[in-house]
């Protein structure tokens, strides 16, 4: 765990971007008319969704791989994410020839398994619950001295996922507000950080299923409060805050708002429809804030991150129709 | 109907690109290495669903809408699609301040007739037959003076859905092989046109349903053989093509490759799954004849037109899952 009085700097996210920039792509923005019309406001979205692996994380791991030492890489790399993330250190690990070891929990779904193998990851599976996850990694990190890369508690990965909004506020320079999810909260400690720095007096809003709202309700509180139980179709956001993460939000964004599960899964469909891309929930749920009126956006120019787009296309949230 | 032995220039497709440049997107290319290993060729997609109305069709209607005179304008301009066509025409009347009076059959999807409403679009319904939708604009032609756009036998049109490829060659100069699917011929008319003036040795192919083959059939034999029925997945490519188109298709495309319903399905969500992004059945046509292997693009730099993004999410063409 990084200690929570260590900031990152717009310096440390120019840097990350300069390192991976021959790893990862710059994603396009997309505006439209309709979403416009509906939220009383000019929003254009980050599409991170159409980053590799279909995920903003492809950000952050590249970073942190790219990152280490020769001799380091050349131990390896650890993560027990079965989602985005282990695909991203696979990715990353691969590009870097460094070996990747991903720790899985039996029974994940099979094309999750085949991603990373793909991706030339040496899966371990485990039993599936946290502490032997954990304890897998860290067998693994005892036995071969590879270097674990924590999801969001981890300086150059939140580093890497602030890259996103480096190239945005390139993009759309003009931005009042920016929204992005938190689960674990990496990415808004990036993109605040990014954001506070490039354009004073931007408005950072973060977005979490009401389902899982420990960083609305940290917030609140000002202190750290885990999240012991979460329900939510935004998988993605399934995770705590760590205290790194809950300084750089209590420094650098000025509201989280929470969302419906139906929020999420009409706002959801609405950008599948209107923009013509495939989303996932988790990414949703930023969108979804605007949808629900929860937060103040009138006559505003709004930047939306995107997260990801990892969908099972046979498990969608909505009726079939005739 | 325009003469058969009047050809587009590249000039012509530049002039229109200037003309819409204001009016349409320039869309982004996305590239995938599975889809890459998996072809064994060098793939980019240009994303015509991500322009303006989810289609290229943006294109070819904000040029013929630009290209007519004040007085013309004035009096408005007529279409009886009540596809993508038929939203691109209003849009761009629109844009224009021009009425647009779109011809609908009765029973038209209801969300089409909202956007072409909420485009400005005056809807005349009329009996759902070919003969009553061109009765019907033949009337309203008669009684305001309004032009009548064609969704692809008009030169302006034409023209305007060639730029596509002029930004496709632009993003990607060295492509050894450009795909586009052909309904009425206007796409594959403006984007072999361009093609062929900007990149001498570039092969060009149209992908056809199996199922509305008359564009393979017609070239195979050297004479127009007109469409009298047509069973597809692929709504947008039920049309026959005209005199005009078929004599462009005969001067600029190279081979003409048929592909099933099966595969149209399945490279539909192999595009879904991969890219990140929804692109409708007609769309999913050039990617399936790589597929199937219908055509030989090894180790070629392939460029594959993605036409439109519009899809009834509630009636996706595969099974829904647990």
């Amino acid at each position: 765990m990084i200690p929570d009085d260590v900031f990152l700097t717009l310096a440390d996210i120019e840097a990350a971007r300069a390192r991976i920039a021959p790893y990862v792509r710059r994603t396009p923005l997309l505006r439209s008319d309709v979403l416009d019309e509906a939220a009383g406001a000019e929003l254009v979205f980050k599409c991170e969704n159409l980053q590799e692996i279909g995920a903003f994380k492809a950000r952050g791991a590249a970073n942190a791989v790219f990152s280490l030492g020769e001799a380091e890489a050349a131990r390896g790399v650890v993560t027990h994410s079965s989602g985005n993330h282990g695909a991203a250190v696979a990715r990353a690990a691969g590009l870097r020839g460094a070996p990747a070891y991903i720790v899985m929990p039996e029974g994940v779904a099979a094309p999750k398994a085949a991603q990373v193998a793909r991706l030339g990851g040496r899966i371990t599976y485990c039993a599936p619950t946290l502490e032997a996850r954990e304890a897998t990694a860290a067998r693994i990190v005892a036995e071969t001295g590879a270097t674990l890369i924590h999801p969001y508690d981890n300086l150059a990965v939140m580093a890497g996922q602030g890259t996103s909004a480096l190239e945005l506020l390139e993009d759309a320079p003009d931005l009042d507000v920016l929204i992005a999810p938190i689960g674990g909260g990496g990415l808004i400690s990036g993109v605040s950080t990014a954001a506070k720095a490039l354009r004073a007096g931007i408005r950072v809003i973060g977005a979490e299923p009401a389902g899982a709202d420990d960083a609305a309700r940290s917030f609140a509180a000002g202190e750290l409060i885990p999240l012991t139980s979460a329900s939510t179709i935004a998988d993605g956001l399934r995770a705590s805050l760590s205290p790194a993460t809950f300084a750089h939000i209590r420094r650098g964004v000025d509201e989280i708002a929470t969302v419906s599960e139906d929020a999420i899964v009409e706002a959801m469909r609405t950008l599948w429809e209107t923009l013509k891309i495939i989303v996932e929930p988790s990414s949703a749920v930023a969108y979804a804030a605007i949808c629900d009126g929860r937060i103040d956006i009138a006559e505003r120019r709004v930047g939306i991150i995107l997260t990801g787009g990892n969908v099972d296309l046979d498990k969608l949230p909505w009726r079939r129709g005739a």
